[in-house]
C-alpha cells in the first residue's frame, strides 16, 4: 500500500506556457492510483476477473504551476465510500516548499467488463484503500 | 469562430480497457479550446502579449466509454463569466447515435505571464467566447 | 485510402524548449496510419480476425522544428514490402512554405495475437497501401 | 550521473492491443535522457544559458511487447561522438526475465535557441556522457 508518490517534472511534461500541461497532471494522479495496489496482487486479481476500475469524475483544481526539475509529491487518500463507488482525494504539492500544485477528487466504480456495470467494492479492495490513507 | 470539434478515436487513445483514457479526453478538451481562435488571431495576439490561458479548475463526469474508430463531437461554449475568469462547458458525444461521452466546465483566468496575476477579459475575447455559444 | 493528414501544432503539442516534442511526433506518424484505413473496412476487419499492425522499427530525423498554429501535412507511402512486412515512407512539412519538418520509414508487421506470430500480408491489405502512394 | 532508469508499465501506457505504445517508448527513452542530468547542474546550466538538446534522429527498434505491471530496464550510453553531435543507445530490457524490449539508437545535437545553430559540446557534457557509459 502506496499512498505517496514522487513524479520529477521533465521538460516532455510543458506545454507552451513553460508549465506541467494539465492534461499530462491527470496522468500524474493515474500514475499515484496505480501505485496503490503495487505492493499487492489485488490490481492483477482485479484484472484476473475481468474487472476495470473506471474513472467516472474528476473534479481537479489548479493551484500552482510545476515547471522543470520540481519534485511533485502527491498525496492520495480515500474520501468517501459509496455503495459501488470510492472518491479519493489526491493533492499534489511541490517537494521544496510544499506549496500546493493540483487539488483533485477522483471518483471511479469497479465495472465488470463483460457486463458493463458497476459492482460492489469487496473488503479487500476498500481495506487497501483505508490503508493507504492511514500511511 | 468555432464552437464544436470532431475527433475519431484512434488506437493510441486507449488504454488498458480498450477505452479512451481518462487523461486523454483532458487533451480532446484542451484541442476543442484550441480550435474556437482558428478563425480569429486572438489567440497569436494574446501570447504576442505575454498573456496565457491558464486552466484553474476541470470537472468532468465521465459517462459512457468510446472505442476506437468512433467519432466524438465536441461541444464548447461558455456557461458563465466571473471577472476575471470563464467557465465554458465541454461536452462531447458519439457522432453516430448522440450517446454522451463526457460532460466538463472548465474554469480558466487569463494570466499576465511577467507578473503571473490573473487579469481581466476584455471584450474581444468575451464576444469570440460567445459567439461560440450562438453556433 | 488516404495517404495525406494534416494536423494543427496546438500549445500542449509543444514541450519545455517551446517546439512540436519529439514523442509527440510518433503519435503524429500513428494518427496518419490509422487515417490509412478511414475509408475502408480493413481496419476493423484486421481486429476482428484477432490481427495487430506491429510497428517492428521507426527511423525518423528530425529536419525542422514545428511550433504552434503551424500546420503538418504528413504525406504517407509504402517504400518496400517484405514477405510480412512492410516499410513506409511518413514524411511531415509545414503547409505554409514547405519546409520539411520529420523524416520517417516506418516498418511493421501484421501479428496474428493468439500466436503472436507475423503472418503474411494478404493482397487487400498491399493493394490498401500501393494505392495510398498512388494518390 | 545516472545510466539506469526503471520504469514501471501502467495501464495507461498501453494501446489498442493491451501493450506499451510505440509513442510512449519514445517519452521513456527521453525519461531515461532526463535523470543522467539528475545529478549535476548541467541540465540546468545548459538551459540557463539558451541552450537546448535537440533530437535529431531516432532509430527504434521494438524486440518484444511490454505489458502491464512489468518493470522495464533502460540502460543509457553514449555510443558516438561528432563534432557537434552525440548518438546514445538506449537499450529496455524486462526486469523479470532480460527480454529485450527496445533498442534505440538517438542521436542529438545541442542548440542555441537565439541563433538556431548547433554548437560544439564542451568537455563538462561529454564527460557526463562518458561517466553514464562508465558505470
Amino acid at each position: 500500500m502506496k499512498g505517496i508518490t514522487e513524479i520529477k517534472v521533465r521538460g516532455y511534461h510543458l506545454d507552451i506556457y513553460g508549465h506541467v500541461n494539465n492534461a499530462r497532471y491527470i496522468e500524474f494522479l493515474e500514475e499515484a492510483r496505480w501505485a496503490i495496489f503495487d505492493d499487492s496482487d489485488v490490481g492483477i486479481s482485479i484484472m484476473a476477473k475481468g474487472l476495470a476500475f473506471t474513472v467516472v469524475n474528476i473534479n481537479v483544481s489548479y493551484k500552482n504551476e510545476a515547471r522543470v526539475n520540481e519534485t511533485l509529491v502527491i498525496y492520495t487518500e480515500p474520501k468517501a465510500f459509496g455503495s459501488k463507488s470510492v472518491t479519493l482525494s489526491q493533492n499534489a504539492f511541490r517537494k521544496s516548499d510544499g506549496k500546493p500544485v493540483i487539488e483533485a477528487e477522483v471518483t471511479f466504480v469497479l465495472v465488470d467488463r463483460n457486463t458493463g456495470k458497476a459492482i460492489a467494492l469487496d473488503d479487500e479492495i476498500k481495506n487497501i484503500l483505508i490503508g493507504v490513507g492511514n500511511q
